[in-house]
């Protein structure tokens, strides 16, 4: 099992309280909570908790240390990110390729996500700490990422991939065939009957809306609904006759 | 081929000037251009200038609309990301399940991508002008996220899918056998020479040494590299040896 816990995100030398505030957000939004900081600027603190909204406990709790190399000391796989080509980085992947490869890195180790400054990025003495280089794919005319989106980006893919997320599931299973079918003899019935179409044009028409009834998956609760519209339309048809006949 | 010109990305009702230049510079990370907002309330201007950094053509490029309806009218696929659960909701998909469907859609006709407000999110009214909804993996006890977090995670998932991003590609290629073979020879050779081991636990070692410079792929580059250091080891032992030789 991939630990998440076992994921640092290190910042080197940030200057905007914002970004960190943010970052404290997305990390918390992946479910990541080990934020550490490498010589921070004086940052706007006011800033940072204001984007850090609900996710005060990850900017709380971040730890500072003087140097890139201490605050990845203990750490196994470390991952930096650069937007930058050239020496060392011919060899980057991206985060969607890294993913699973940090995850399987978790379940024995500890690992570090490290990321630079806003205006700079990752040093070359920064990068030579990292044992992988990450590259996130962007426009080629417009490259450079905010930091926390930066951060986002590599941390929604380790949790996409880590498989924890459990999609909101339709609660209504789809509609079998017998009741598929029995919905479409109903608007048969009604629209012949409401004078939409004639006998003779009738299995035309019906392929018309099997197509278009059929373009997604119906479910239980759908062919209800469309049931319910079918026989109120034939109701108020009879009726509106009826009313007709009356008044003749 | 997808046309990512025919993506809108849709805010209704943004609060903060700050949040739109952020989507500008997301928007542009990841190549689409057309930004529509939907009465926006009195927007910090001079914020979403600083957070939109370069990419100023998509905030001055942005159209307003007074309503959502208005806003997506020429749209044939219309999708909307709520991180709320609950009515409509539960058909939603991921956005990488839905990035495929809308690069699709964009071959044909024109395709929106509504966001809600920051506090809120979208309205039941707005999810009802929605043919498709997307909801963000995040995790259960932190699922809020920041409006330009939502807009960059469903804008990237498109632009990896698209297939337009070219990683920078290794430029040595990988070392084939034979390279490798003269590689180990001479290293053997040299730690022989060198004293670092003896002759009748030479095999064994060697093992050791492929073994962890077969970990990961080898570029002709790294091969010259790693002759060069055993080439050079060699030639400092033996001077060394002169000299040791020299002052019996």
């Amino acid at each position: 099992m991939p630990i998440l816990d076992n994921i640092r995100v290190v910042i080197v030398n940030p200057i905007y309280g914002g970004n960190v505030g943010a970052i404290c957000r997305a990390v918390a939004n992946t479910g990541i909570s080990d934020l550490a900081l490498v010589a921070p600027r004086d940052l706007d603190m006011l800033e940072a908790v204001k984007m850090a909204c609900a996710a005060t406990h990850v900017l709380e709790g971040r730890r500072e240390f003087p140097s890139l190399a201490e605050a990845v000391a203990d750490r196994s796989m470390v991952a930096g990110s650069t937007a930058r080509l050239g020496l060392y980085r011919s060899h980057s992947q991206s985060p969607r390729e890294m993913a699973p490869k940090i995850l399987e890195a978790t379940e024995a180790g500890k690992v570090a996500l490290v990321f630079g400054q806003e205006d700079n990025g990752l040093s070359n003495e920064d990068l030579a700490l990292c044992t992988h280089i990450i590259q996130i794919p962007t426009a080629p005319e417009f490259r450079s990422l905010n930091l926390a989106q930066a951060v986002l980006i590599c941390c929604y893919e380790i949790y996409v991939a880590s498989g924890l997320f459990e999609p909101s599931q339709e609660k209504s299973p789809e509609a079998p065939s017998e009741i598929r079918e029995r919905m479409f003899d109903l608007w048969r019935k009604t629209l012949l009957e409401i004078g939409f179409m004639k006998e003779d044009k009738a299995d035309h028409m019906m392929l018309g809306l099997r197509r278009i009834l059929s373009r997604g998956k119906l479910s239980g609760d759908d062919v209800k609904i469309m049931m319910g519209i079918a026989k109120q339309a034939a109701w108020a048809a009879g009726k509106g006759k009826k009313t007709a006949d009356s008044d003749q």
